[in-house]
């Protein structure tokens, strides 16, 4: 949808955000570079965007610019909901943890911007945020999450030396396998989401700026 | 499931492969370094599975490390599906390629040995199979497919890099906004499923190495 | 002074800003990773943090790291204000856009947070110093300014490939020869200043983290 | 000789294979890049030419590229035969395995390809070909064959930190001093083989695709 | 001052030396590659360049470079002296080692050739001027020398990956923590001389070249 | 031979030489960090010692380390020398300039000591040596000569990204075929020699530190 329909896509959540002038004055009308209009929702994923408009007060840029193939927008919510919402070892801002630490080594705008928040968010704590998305190595963490991260982010930059000796830290650090499984799953997860973001140059809403500073 | 159940899942695919000794001679029955028993799948992916053997005489050891929780599988299914055979700009065979090209620069040893075998059999030119694997740039390639490689692969290195100048030589090579997104995507999604097997170690079937020699 | 004296140093400044918890619990008390009392500052030197707590409330952490030696604080005061205060063909936010930029670069955790507090503050335009912080190359920019970081980063990452290409493209986008001193010297700086802060672990003031959202 | 003689050249061995198509089409008659005729081959140089069309059934490509000057022709099977084929603590397979693990850091196709079958060849385990071309840090070595391929790969990637504590790791796994030599001076003539292939575009047989598959 | 006004800089200190032809020939005379001429120096300065003509028998280029502006020059100049000739736990020698080891990673020609011609002077042996410009990992270091370089090195080549067990490290080779603010400022002071020398394609004095072999 | 028999082959060389102290003290007698007795050299070999003591006053202590087997020995002299002296349109210089530019790449320690000397000698250029020994880039080249090192470089640093644009590059600045197959094996030999010696911990003779200054 993307660069036609954006009106209507960015209308409720719109209002709670104050007018953006500036570095993301068109974000939440020009998504991505690319020219895709939207396709008629299912009614399925209509439920699911004013699901997000009735909890968030928007619907995330990525899911509209997903919305030019319902099909496409389908696979995504259904990966994206059971990794980051489902039940899992890891809590919920473990996993926003690592959203944004592979971002962050990945550089991508919207990403960042987006989990950045809600780390911020499921946090309480606004500087976890900000060292999640400069460098996790500053943070102070328990060491169960350090090594998360640690395996996380080597996963991102070299997938290729992973080893038993890799696990066998997540392991002496209490995760279980289950939890490596995961752990390694978000991680994959936005080393996708980055790159469809990089790729099409995706603006992330600009009320995530503000939000829980 | 992985080490466990592995008998079972294994079977009728395993009786078309010659007996694997060496470097690959668990490979079929020991799928990755997590302990993750198979839970009992749900008719769709039992429907699926049993497909999977129907067609390709096995299932492929991706699918089976998924199986122990069914709506992991289901997710990483329905995604797989639409990206590599659904409709699309690009053929099932480019889709392969950029599968490959990602996967050799990830270094990840299961989607180059299962994918590399796919761009042989679809292509009946071995040679490009190990082309793709090995560095694509030595391959004979139409400017079309040289330039959506290049895009793949950039954003597979270098994410944070890819700007209007890289769409924009995807359009002169003459892809559509569409394309560019199933470019993105399918390059996003191996970019995911090598972290997901390099983390778990994950272990291609045996059989891929002499399909279409 | 780091450890010891910290009490005093962050006294006013931490009136206006609200209690801290979480990731920056400590980091208005505990500036370093190391152990260096603070020694009684000149008369030049303490008019200068009297000068900072007037204007900014606060006196900025990386002085009073510095402020274990008054030789050493004076010449860091007289290069930093001399860089980025001084009469410029950059702007003062040109300046510090080349700051965080670079810092990106360096994923330096202190100059991020400091440094993104500046380009908020002096842009009025929260998104611009996410975006210098988190990929310049997403921002919307000036061929000026494009030119400007491009020249900056390369600088940090790959000083050894500078060459007559590179200032001639900084000319061709208006930059005099002076102003290309300018950009050396601001980047120059921000790798050095980057090192010493990630070599002693130095916290930035909580208080930047809400300004200017 | 390379364009212009590659009929004769390739005679014997391209009975045995079936006709290429696709890919490597042009591989064996079209060897490298470079116009480069061949030089009449001294008496000795014949001779092993004979040789391998008898033992082979065909003369390596790489030969005929060097083929334009007999002395540098000479020059490279003195070395190549020594440093192969010669008496050293490490077997023939170890150094056929260092030669693929080091070109598949350096995404060498001529030399992947030739001696990957190398691999297949000597070892009868196919699959072990295909890890050390893929990764060899996927493949289940001895801890002996272990050693000897991250030093060969250490040094192949950053030659300048090698030192005592890596020739330390070679003796503790059971190398001695004249096997240490062995695997550097192997791994160091892949790293000048694969940048001659590289540079020349140096194609391989396509006798070697379907060998020992 | 760079273009305009070498004859009267270089004066002096052009006697001792050799008439330089080849790769050097206009080193002493076009310093930088940016035409800023030189402002008349404050009197403190034209002191500071009258001692350098008396002892150094010339004024090193990097002096000159800064001429342009007496305020930089100023600040330039005490920031130097205080951190490379003021009382430190660290040997003048092992400051100008730090400065070599830095300037060899960044490749800086300026930095190379005047600190290693420092590092033979003070050593009273060339060879260990060229292993710090070479490869600092080569040379028969103390076990307390070897700690300071991998400590700059790794702080110049990833600063973003320092962290507490790094200056345990150093703490353990005998370093007090003034010393590790010591060799961080050092480190971090030629992280931003080579990159403004690079960025200026500044020239050293070709006296240096012969200096103390 | 390395650490046995150095008395005697250091001997001639060593007469013209300071004694040496300080950081190469030993590099005349200990010439690498393998323990391997020199062989009793073959008639030709030893012809071959003697003629280096006769022109150059000593025996280079590359040849010495590979004097524990007289055909590894012979092997390396034949390409060293067919590479190096034989008949090219490559200058004897410019084989040496890309000799040192790729051993700069690679930091070897040995290569950049004795080939740096080579250069300064044919040259009558000293700052060339160093030119090449610290960043290529910062030479006042020929278009020809700056074209052969960025060849000889992306070969070392990137061999799987030459491609035909490269050699176009070759033959616009005028190199002809031959030429580039040359360009080719020089930095291909030096990928190789660079290896070995950092394999083996090679040191250079002392002797060549002073030379041609």
């Amino acid at each position: 949808m993307a660069k036609r329909d954006s009106k209507n896509a960015a209308g409720k959540g719109a209002r709670k955000t104050l007018p953006c002038t500036g570095a993301a004055a068109a974000d939440d009308t020009v998504i991505t570079a690319l020219d895709l209009p939207a396709q008629k929702l299912s009614p399925e994923m209509a439920a699911y965007f004013a699901k997000c408009e009735e909890k968030l007060g928007f619907v995330p840029n990525v899911l509209k610019a997903y919305a030019f193939d319902t099909a496409k927008l389908a696979a995504f919510v259904a990966m994206y909901n059971d990794l980051m919402l489902a039940p899992s070892g890891l809590s919920k801002l473990e996993r926003e943890m690592i959203a944004v630490a592979v971002s962050a080594h990945n550089r991508c705008y919207y990403c960042l911007v987006a989990h950045g928040a809600a780390v911020r968010t499921l946090s309480g704590d606004p500087p976890l945020g900000e060292l999640m998305a400069m460098n996790y190595r500053a943070a102070r963490l328990s060491a169960r999450q350090r090594a998360m991260l640690d395996f996380a982010v080597k996963l991102t930059a070299e997938p290729w030396r992973i080893e038993d000796e890799d696990r066998a830290a997540l392991r002496r650090a209490g995760f279980s396998d289950r939890d490596i499984w995961d752990i390694a799953a978000v991680a994959g997860f936005f080393n996708m989401s980055n790159r469809v973001a990089s790729a099409t140059d995706m603006r992330p809403n600009s009320v995530y700026h503000a939000q829980a500073r």
